[in-house]
């Protein structure tokens, strides 16, 4: 009989732990846009949030953990934000379409202040080999793989001419995006949003069949 | 009589210090694409360069104005390296695409250990208002302004369809060259680069009038 009231403490104490840490990522991935991943430290998040810096090394022990828990916590993020909505629309031209769209309503909407985390870890982390710099490129390279799977999907669905080279489709609207965010960081405007948008309806539009859907704007 | 000589000797001394100061930027600009601006400092180089730090003080003042005398020094340098051998070619198409492969050739001969500068700049300073982030923002503009023109520039020459939006097709460009960097930086590969190569041509055949001069592979 004393197991279960114990069982359901120890529950809530794992699931306000879980919060706690979900809230010190929260703030040090907005934190790591804005100044860089090497300004998340356990000294600065403790100052930041009002909290121990032992109960912050409790958590994470370690700069470099920290660090790459940050990482983590801006790829689970663009997965909700950029990556989930895209994949809502069924597989097609108009999938790689919301996907870019996505992609630029996560830049306007300013989910991170910096403009995109990946792109500013790249630029911390390109000439420091390790750990962090692996998962950076690595979450990077997800997503233009995942805009390439997209484009290789939409054949099958009839809207993207067969002799189409993904890859190669699916880098270059990679960098129309990069582009995108150099724009959106550099004046906060949305010229270069809206310039990208264009460039990339273009560019679907000359890979697309004629009997693919036309591209509305999201 | 007497004067003669002695403004020699000035000219020498200003002439050694011009060169000292030169040499202290060159190791400065290098230093900060790979490792970002603010490890610029006068401590840093006093330690790298084996100088004294009064000695740098005298040249530079404060860590400010030798980070601001770094950005007009990599400017100097992407003159020298992207605009100049660009604009050698006669204006037109040809020009365009002597800029963009003047680009990629200052990427892949990693005239800057750390990729494109002005990228790794804009990252660091995106979010950190001021003089230095003015800098940055002025530079790169520049660039895309001059792409811009020059493309505006290959009309009147025959070259480029009349109805071409230039600005646009320049931040495509732009923003190609930028993809370029990143897949660089990322990788230290070339298939970024070719991958850009092709679709700046791709590009460029799109906005070429049938008069228009070949774009050969430099």
């Amino acid at each position: 009989m004393a197991k279960a009231p114990t069982a359901l403490v120890t529950d809530r104490r794992l699931l306000r732990g879980e919060r706690t840490r979900q809230a010190i990522l929260s703030h040090a991935a907005r934190l790591a846009s804005a100044e860089g991943l090497e300004a998340v430290s356990l000294q600065r998040l403790a100052s930041d949030l009002g909290i121990s810096k032992s109960g912050l090394f409790a958590h994470f022990g370690s700069k470099e953990e920290l660090q790459l828990a940050t990482v983590d916590e801006a790829g689970r993020v663009f997965t909700e934000e950029v990556l989930k909505p895209g994949l809502k629309t069924a597989a097609g031209i108009g999938r790689v379409w919301a996907m870019c769209n996505s992609f630029l309503s996560y830049l306007s909407r300013g989910v991170f202040p910096g403009g995109c985390f990946f792109e500013a870890a790249l630029a911390e982390f390109d000439s420091k080999p390790g750990r962090i710099r692996d998962a950076v490129v690595d979450k990077r390279g997800y997503w233009v793989a995942s805009l390439a799977r997209a484009i290789r999907e939409a054949k099958p669905a009839g809207d993207v001419q067969p002799d189409v080279d993904a890859e190669q489709v699916a880098w270059e609207l990679g960098s129309l995006l990069v582009g995108a965010n150099s724009s959106f960081v550099q004046d906060g405007g949305t010229v270069g949003i809206e310039r990208a948008r264009r460039a990339i309806r273009d560019r679907l539009e000359r890979i697309a069949t004629s009997s693919a859907p036309r591209l509305l704007t999201l």
